[in-house]
């Protein structure tokens, strides 16, 4: 369990760093990739992955309680080798992603101190730590998270099954894709921890111009992603069966 | 055939659904990668590859009937590692490729519903589901998708020969380079499921600004790919005979 | 023999398609491309390079007359597995390439022929054919040509030596690099083939409102590459003495 | 000393040749990249490693002092194959870092020569050259530097352990992350040679609308690089009983 906290804890911390860190560096005020686009933003957040993955390589690196809940959906008996799929343990993943994501966000907004503290618009800085919806609506939102998830968790759970050796590449490359085309809507949280653990970060850190961390839109990132999840970990279980069956 | 049918439609959909998303994302009003440019719909719908090329595996991850076309017209023996070249299985992947296609699109409708319900624009609208020239030139425009489907397939077919081992990675990057490079007159179809499957949705589905599907340029992103997939096909049996005969 | 033209007229092509291509699509008006920057045709050059590596396979995917060069001047014994270094043999490849770029670019044009008809900037014309420096001065242009080339060919020739297992990708992101860090100036032909081959075309084609060919310019991509390429396999022969030498 | 000092020298030319080269296309007047945007930056500096490290490879491929300090501080035996972690090995490293550096930026200057002579802005000049921070505070641009150089050094390190074969691609991406997400408020050093050595050559060469080398900055790009490679490394150390101890 030392293992699961240490190197969950590293892994999403590195994810969500590189995370929020993309977000400032385009929307923070000053700062040299400012205006910077929705593709360097995908790069940030995918390439965070990519490093997440690396740092959390002992502990299976989930980085996700999405990706946890799909393992353990999908009838998984280990969560990595080593680690048993068991109640402490689920317990463990989530709390050090949790910690983790927060613990990332707060030193992102280290790095970008100068630049929080002379930022005036509130939506901006929100914006570097929790996910929003463009055009609010919590069905339709949650309906987009799932999607998103989905397609992560399905590809994570079948990267398995398939001989390429691209490793931590192919999940960071899913992940820019997933921003690139899903994101538009809601900023693709695909991963309640990456949301939740920055979001209570925005809420604690002392900000100048901070203005509401919207606690009222912030279970859309959490169930949405958990439902995506369940649902790619039940397809890799039903898929086999459908292939086998009808040939 | 149950294997073809589950993978190859559930291949295709992920196909469909990150390049018809990243489109929306950038052509639809007010989503976050609003304007993003060419380059992201480049990577969107390469990375969409890769993650088809995952799911579909098991079938040997054709999602695209011009692959199919151009393996028959290479003079494969297997479409994938136990899935014979026969009439039915051609059949049943050119099924599945467009249905997956549809569902695809069908689901990138539901994760950007919001957008959708608020677009006024019916060009932004049938350009996130269908490809469409940007000079109507039925002629050209077929050649433009005859050049890019070649390319595609032609390298489809020798990644084979090759000794690296990038996997779906190759396949992606190919496809965003002929994005970027052969894109640019008609939205590189070169694939006719991935233009027939979702404008059959648009024509379905219930959007409110939508105008015409624009049925009468159908044909061409159906012809051109076949052409170009044919002569793929045949440039890889002769290949080897000039180079061969001619040392 | 047969295999050196066959493959190296076939890569060299897809290279210059998908290179003038990407440039065609940025450059000319009226594409879906129109003013994507700078670094979508770095994309486009650099997987045009994947791809036609991938195409040239078996004659060693020179599809560049300074590649050859190189490795001429590295010593090496052989140009790929089976094809000595020979006086016809190096001057097969030359042809091969120069053909093979000619023919690239036709189809290039073929792919964008409505948006070539429509265009009238010779400029821009030009531009999607061959190079040209923003600051015109022989010699200084040749410097950053021999630079660029100097660091392409000494990494292929080095790429050999290293247990990475990239093959075309690294090749193609070296490419990238370059386009991006050297071709700021005039343009990175860094292979004469690339350069004289399109612009030859540019002078054949009927193309409606194009001007000059600028042959002053000509041989500046020509003696610039090689010259590179010449340092280069030069630098692979020394380094290891030195190396060696002093430890 | 002959191996390390060679391949260094060469390696970290080429980083900061490409990094240089990337910046002035970027910023310099009339250059085909100019105003292409912080991911265009992110990718020549990202691939300037990718290639530095090729050409390297016999020495490690340190090419920054901060790997250097950073395997020191982890406990490592050897800085390579067959190269002692000894105090001459350590300050070789050092020296071959330093002069690689200086001569990469006088290499992009002269790749750029007509350029640097019209360029009237010294601010332009010298971002071409050495790093800057967009709001100076000493304390904090030495907290966002090394937060950076901490990312990159624990990554370099823990690459070691990990099964997957992406090689110089890995440190690639991980620079490019670190670029797109960390870069915004200093414009990411990480690397005190990729600082002070261009800084050098801005100082030595004759560049007519110069200005100040900015001397009163160039010791934080270096001390945030040498204290983030501390805690890397000593993290690398602790990781394992960390992990270990609690399972």
């Amino acid at each position: 369990m030392g293992t699961i906290f240490l190197f969950e804890i590293m892994g999403t911390a590195t994810l969500v760093l590189l995370g929020a860190g993309v977000v400032a560096n385009v929307v923070l005020s000053g700062t040299k990739g400012n205006g910077g686009g929705w593709l360097l933003i995908n790069f940030g957040w995918g390439l965070g992955v990519f490093a997440g993955v690396y740092v959390a390589y002992a502990s299976g690196a989930h980085i996700n309680p999405a990706v946890t809940v799909g393992l353990l959906a999908s009838g998984a008996e280990e969560y990595a080798p080593g680690i048993a799929v068991t109640l402490p343990n689920t317990l463990a993943y989530f709390a050090a992603e949790l910690i983790g994501a927060f613990l990332g966000a707060v030193v992102a907004w280290l790095a970008y101190k100068k630049h929080y503290d002379d930022e005036t618009d509130p939506a901006a800085i929100l914006g570097t730590f929790s996910t929003g919806p463009e055009k609010r609506s919590y069905g339709w939102n949650t309906v987009t998270e799932i999607i998103g998830t989905y397609v992560l968790v399905l590809l994570v759970l079948m990267m398995g099954e398939t001989p390429a050796e691209l490793g931590p590449l192919a999940v960071a490359l899913v992940v820019l894709a997933i921003g690139a085309s899903l994101g538009g809507p809601t900023g693709y949280a695909i991963n309640p921890a990456r949301d939740l653990g920055p979001r209570l970060a925005h809420a604690i850190l002392p900000i100048r111009h901070k203005g509401s961390s919207d606690w009222s839109y912030s279970w859309v990132p959490i169930a949405g992603p958990v439902v995506g999840a369940l649902l790619a970990g039940a397809s890799v279980q039903i898929f086999p069966l459908l292939g086998a069956g009808a040939a």
